[in-house]
């Protein structure tokens, strides 16, 4: 466990560790967990240290009281309205953004609350999500006049375009059981199974090897980008990675005897 | 109001503009409202003066008579079958489709009976689309040898790729259900409230800060072709710029000051 | 009917053509179809056969036994256990892939059983794809300990990117129901409705004139990975070519004149 979780009363997140799974919690739970620049830095420093992290093999993104979080400090970005100010602000927004799919380790929004503008962009960014029946969807910058555009490059990268579109100039919520019809989140469960169920997926992805899983994630993201001959050619070689790890050996190994998984070794 | 909109019975589109947003009527009913060269220079030219009518704040674009649009014309085709006709013919065309997605107002398609081929693609293409109950859409061009491909670039952009390939290649007609399904349509409803609810989205996108919606959907089509590192610095960028705009830091002021939204200046 | 028919009990694939419906049937029913380095350079011939072959008109891509297909044959793989036998593997299926993509013929996945790993690469990588309502679909790979990475190629141009992801790294299971929401195959039936369902599409298909459909297949995969505007261009000429089609003229004067379509007759 980092410095972090040691004083979390007075900090902007929170990180606490379990049976692998490091659990990175927004803490500003009156101004509804609103991405202060503050938030953001330390945000890039703990996913940057989770990522260097090798008894981390899960991360949870979580938010403190009652929203899971409400996008940017919308006081603060009043407070210094140069234009240098705001490219600092949404350039390390989307440092941050970037930083989540750029750890070897699988991210799973855990929403319990409202997801709102970056908040939302939070949700649509973590590679796995499972809200509560409660939970709403806005990408509601449109209705004080700024419009969700870094919101909108996670967004339409996680579900279709129109529906992206329509929450995008609307500014409307949407319900978690429309979340999941659009891809914009994997599970929808009753507000007294959501630790039980975010815990689970993180559990299960715990158990693999971390090696696996790092090799897949990174290629997740870059192969998505690429034309599909050369997605193929990449997807070869990190296969071919994959099966020279002694993990891959001894796993296949072991199913072809009908024997039980080995302990993993790959970090 | 433009000139065509005054003289609409003898004219191959009409228009009608309310409350800032103009409603564009293919006007070709006992055509089922093909789009033969002279509608699609008729709605090039349209798109092209509202883009830049300050006065209009969304577009919904609609058909009279029973069809919304049943595709290109095809007398029309067969009378020139020259390459070069050809040529025009679909280059024309995707100019218009392209027209559509660039001018700055959202478009909402208002879908009140069959849309084929062509006319699948300008649902496809529209930024919204409303349908009723009723609404059947197709690319049924294979049906009499030529391949719906054109309108393939818009369905393959917003709808899945093999429900995609199963609309190209056996040209079977799907339900607005199933169309709202694959995320080609935003919403279905009777058609007793189809005006209403069309009226009512665009009305809400009316009442948006012109500028905002502008700035944010140029970045949407832009973005979503770039690589998410670009897309991502140009959406900072965007982002940045509408947050100098007079109408974000007063509607953020307002929000924070817990206010109604200001009368939006920007244009 | 190629060789391979002739001797079918010996063959690892098999090929029966009927009414323009070549059936390619995995033959290893006691390996649950694995793909192992015969079985892919048979898929690679045959299909390169099949594309040049102008009697088929729609592909049937089918498993003998109980599963459809379970992926690599992970024994094969650890005989020899060399980076050069691994990337030669990977290779060549990546090649029986991109064969089933560039051939002129769609081709349609007809899923009676289990489809995983590299077997459900093959159902995202057909163009078509119908199951029973008992068939399931897995990633699994990550369960030995091998990221499924090639199969997340196939996989992510063909389903949502968050539910691709799960699959990836949890190894689940989904049933046919959740496969036909994401998007990863066209229909669910009862077994007994299976091959009367497929033939029904594949027979639809054959029916529409040759050329049309492979100048709209061949474009699909292309144009899909091109910008916009690059795409329109592309599919404006292709919709041109197909225009000048002894085929299309006919089916478009055929449709003016309210008559049948006539017999196709474009290779």
């Amino acid at each position: 466990m980092s410095a972090v979780a040691e004083t979390q009363n007075e900090q902007l997140i929170t990180r606490t560790d379990k049976d692998g799974v490091a659990t990175v919690m927004l803490n500003r739970p009156k101004k509804f967990n609103a991405l202060s620049m503050a938030v953001l830095d330390a945000l890039l420093e703990e996913f940057t240290r989770i990522g260097d992290d090798k008894s981390v093999r899960c991360v949870v993104m979580a938010g403190e009281g009652k929203a899971f979080c409400a996008g940017h400090d919308l006081k603060e970005m009043r407070a210094d309205t140069s234009r240098l100010a705001m490219q600092a602000l949404f350039g390390k927004c989307s440092q941050v953004m970037q930083k989540i799919t750029s750890i070897p380790q699988p991210v799973i929004a855990r929403i319990h609350g409202i997801a709102t503008a970056a908040g939302c962009q939070l949700v649509a960014t973590c590679d796995l999500a499972v809200a509560v029946e409660e939970a709403r969807f806005a990408t509601s910058g449109i209705n004080v006049g700024l419009f969700c555009s870094t919101p909108m490059v996670a967004l339409t990268r996680n579900m279709p375009a129109k529906q992206a579109f329509e929450m995008l100039v609307t500014g409307d919520f949407i319900d978690a059981q429309t979340a999941l019809q659009y891809g914009l989140i994997n599970k929808v469960v009753t507000a007294d199974k959501l630790d039980e169920t975010v815990m689970e997926m993180a559990l299960k992805i715990a158990s693999k090897p971390a090696v696996s899983i790092a090799f897949g994630k990174q290629l997740f993201y870059k192969q998505i980008e690429a034309a599909k001959q050369v997605a193929y050619d990449m997807a070869g070689d990190t296969m071919t990675c994959n099966m020279l790890t002694e993990d891959a050996q001894a796993g296949v190994d072991a199913f072809i005897a009908k024997q039980p998984m080995p302990e993993w070794k790959g970090k």
